[in-house]
């Protein structure tokens, strides 16, 4: 079975598979960004809720076109370590990444028209108290209140989250011995959950460079991108390499536990 | 398999498939209904979970029998779409959005009566803050801060919330590279409750016209109902067919991925 | 396959179901109880999804022994629906009945003794909110602000609510079209808490006649017992009822949708 | 089928499963700890959906490798009850057991490291309130305002929390009678979620012996261990057991309800 090539995606396949992520990731962005900004006023589960279940949904939605990576750090990962079925080759990576940035970058405009920064949602009828700006544009970014003086500190924090995303996409998605089966982007999108409650208060909660990226963008302020843009991409890869390492070196293993 | 007619339905099946849209749209509406009133005093968090699950309970209850739309959005979607197995014809989509409509409007008028305008639910012993009325009536109409002023906001909002609760619909219950199984009920419910959290504060949170119609017709005032009418009927019909356009243009193809 | 009787169970399966039905009161009773406490501090969410996961939880453990009944309301129905696969006869109900009631009573003698009631669950280290008894004792009990003065809303909460859960605990574990498959206690489960988020604050959430009369057992006091009693019994059996005639009908129908 | 023996484990399967307990512990401990910190600014439902979730998702990635103890209550307890498909034996035991508690206090010595006592976690720009070291260390152990005074308290309250933890992986991942199937680690981590916000501000809830030795060893204070530790691992081996007797005494009935 390993011994024969996998078949060749046709053009429409293709196609279909950068579509989903495209507009998935538009509509991840978007839903998690307006989410985020309610957590200004309803505090730390509204964000992690509302952004690990945009997360989870989109997933399970995608989960059979193009398998939700929906985040390139996902992706670079699954290049890296070509496992089975997955079919990544550097032509199918690059275009997901594109549509992912692009999509994020369009769903977070349509945050910014949709939420202007002088207008927060609220439902108070006597006036709202206006975000700051920069906590308006953290909520997007992986920029909290230990950024700037304590950029390692983001670095570490991001570096770990994302991994436990990883780690979780490999053992619930990838690993053949994984026993969550149609559960996987519950799972995926419980992973992304946790990482907002334990980072969010501290970085903003990236986890995805498609994420912080979207709002570097739309503000056109690139500052503090490096450290969340590198965790992110290097946890997807070297959580990888390590999960590879350390539970996929035979497949074939007899299954003797449930 | 497409070339030969799908089987007629009884009549004994179609009463089955109505009474459960029925019921469950009456459910939806008293018991989301009731949890966002608590949501004056508990906050976003017990309007979304309390929205999100019972949309998602009774999802799972009807998935055998109706399948459980429990919104005209979905149902004027599948319409349009006329995707295999659904078997929505015009009198079927007719019986379906009447019997969401009276169902919703009963359960709008039980709200109505257990929890009368100035007897807000709360634990306070020594009294609780009257609920304004227009706070009362807006928490189940597509009404937040930005109404009157932001016509086209709400009108938007409503519009990509929806169309998310569409996507996801089709992705888990409609697409036949779909992945979900008997999860779909579960992501379904999750993106609602999505949905509140992202366009909740904002507009309320319709993401169906049975659900702004309601509580319109128990109040007798129909000012602001345009907007999210429109646009949770415009964004079931558009995703419908992009969703259609993007993904399911042929049923054949071979399945490479997990 | 409806000729034939089905088969008898043994002596020992009887135990096995009745001590499971015991254990998973007790446990049930404890844990809902204790979390509901921590509502006093922390809010409605809080005791809904206390409540509710632990009702999920021990349902998902029961699934396999006695179905996770947990409650005497679902025993009555199906007492008097007599759905196939159940077996449920007038001996099974009343040692079912009884198992629930005594499980339940001990659970809430361990909530009393471990949270004495004059030392509530808090970590504030200057020292706590005493809390006030007569809300102690309505947490769990169905009495909250209508209580008294609005016997009738009361009732006619409870009676909704509990309604809600049958026709979920109908539509997913005794339907022959239900698609919850092994997903039955997770909608279950969920439908506790959005009873919990609707009807919380107005009556204190009941649901089962045990949850009701164990407090008032351990307090010795049966003042405002009635209402829930009768609402939550009479819904299961209306509930059963209503869902025989309206869905239950003809089990040979051809599985046209999904 | 049982009076062969069960295959004998490679020397490379147990390397595997050892690491699975490993880098799931140290994550869950790093995560859990994370999320339990926002707890002091977001309150009880940021620290048990944080906690639960990680359990959850990390015991859906390890489900086919080492089946996702991640607790040595939950190892020493398969030890004592030797359930069939398990094969624990003493040095598979201690193997697991000594994985886990490592790998906790590599992931508390990571929270340490990137929360600084007195750096919590905050979005507030005008500083936060620097967390009480008392306070800072109660989060991770077993050791809430009822500590010290209260010792029997918090060793029931524990007991009767890891019991329905235990019990509950027993009926979802033990008995050949469950029927939650893939479902069981979503069932344990919301078992853990119930325990959080039922002897959480109690307690400190952790349910765990590695949750409460890994803030001990970093801090090097291990006073209040004991009634933590022991109740722990008794209410592992009691709960094991006491479901072995009741419910797993005979596998070959037949399976007459669903």
């Amino acid at each position: 079975m390993s011994s024969q090539p996998e078949p060749e995606l046709t053009s429409r396949q293709y196609q279909r598979k950068v579509a989903a992520e495209f507009t998935g990731s538009l509509l991840f962005q978007f839903l998690a960004g307006v989410a985020a900004l309610s957590s200004v006023k309803y505090g730390l589960a509204a964000a992690a809720l509302g952004i690990g279940f945009s997360y989870m949904v989109i997933s399970f939605a995608l989960r059979g076109i193009s398998v939700g990576h929906l985040n390139p750090a996902v992706t670079v990962s699954l290049l890296v370590t070509q496992p089975k079925g997955y079919n990544i080759d550097w032509v199918l990576c690059c275009m997901y990444i594109t549509a992912q940035i692009i999509g994020s970058i369009i769903g977070m405009f349509m945050v910014v028209f949709l939420i202007p920064m002088d207008t927060p949602p609220c439902n108070n009828p006597d006036g709202c108290n206006p975000v700051d700006p920069l906590v308006y544009y953290s909520l997007f970014m992986a920029r909290g209140t230990l950024t700037g003086s304590h950029g390692l500190s983001v670095f570490l924090m991001e570096f770990f989250c994302t991994s436990a995303l990883v780690w979780v996409f490999y053992g619930t998605s990838v690993d053949p011995h994984g026993k969550a089966h149609n559960l996987a982007p519950l799972a995926i999108g419980f992973a992304m959950i946790v990482g907002v409650f334990a980072e969010g208060p501290g970085t903003g909660a990236s986890m995805s460079p498609a994420r912080s990226l979207a709002p570097a963008v739309v503000k056109g302020s690139y500052e503090y991108l490096f450290a969340p843009l590198a965790a992110t991409l290097l946890a997807g890869i070297v959580t990888g390499l390590v999960y590879n390492y350390l539970f996929l070196f035979d497949e074939h293993v007899p299954d003797l536990y449930h």
